[in-house]
């Protein structure tokens, strides 16, 4: 099985403003931007969703608008950022959103 | 009538995404970016859209996700940017998707 992918000339900011306005798609990206290949399974964890057929569908959202590659990785699939493809695009962008991000969430009860 | 609007601490940055990931809102972003007030008529017709209900809902997204300002000004009703806000909450998030709008439409055939 193989993914189409848009490459970088395609992206589009509102399809990329859209993929990143949904909290659980902001967060995968998050835990992404950290670094390193991480599979489905593992991130779907990570964010704490229990529905795989939920995270398939964002993570189609994701891989559609450009902001992930995901690939197949033995029986599972792999997910990387394309942070190069996004800073090269719009410069700046991403930085602000997950700086946004983390302002919401100091900001939040419990922070 | 009034409307409600939500203070800068109460933005949260994937209803700002979500908002202005859609082209119409976000050429109206981008209109009211220029400066000055807009009433809902003008903005409408500038941004090309002839249904006003469709339009009504486009205002009430930006304005409950507070990126605008919406004030009754005679039968009207007065648009602006709350761009001061946007900027102390989310330092430059608006500048790298207005530079990524025109990122994507000098890239579109006819630019």
């Amino acid at each position: 099985m193989s993914y189409r992918h848009p490459d970088r000339e395609q992206l589009r900011i509102d399809e990329v403003l859209t993929a990143l306005g949904n909290p659980v798609r902001l967060e995968a990206v998050r835990i992404l931007n950290g670094g390193g290949d991480h599979n489905c399974s593992m991130l779907q964890t990570e964010v704490g969703i229990a529905s795989k057929s939920t995270m398939t569908h964002h993570w189609r959202v994701l891989r559609e608008s450009g902001i992930i590659w995901q690939r197949p990785s033995g029986r599972e699939t792999a997910l990387t950022l394309r942070r190069e493809d996004l800073d090269a695009r719009y410069p700046g962008l991403l930085d602000s959103i997950l700086t946004g991000r983390a302002i919401d969430a100091a900001g939040e009860p419990g922070a």
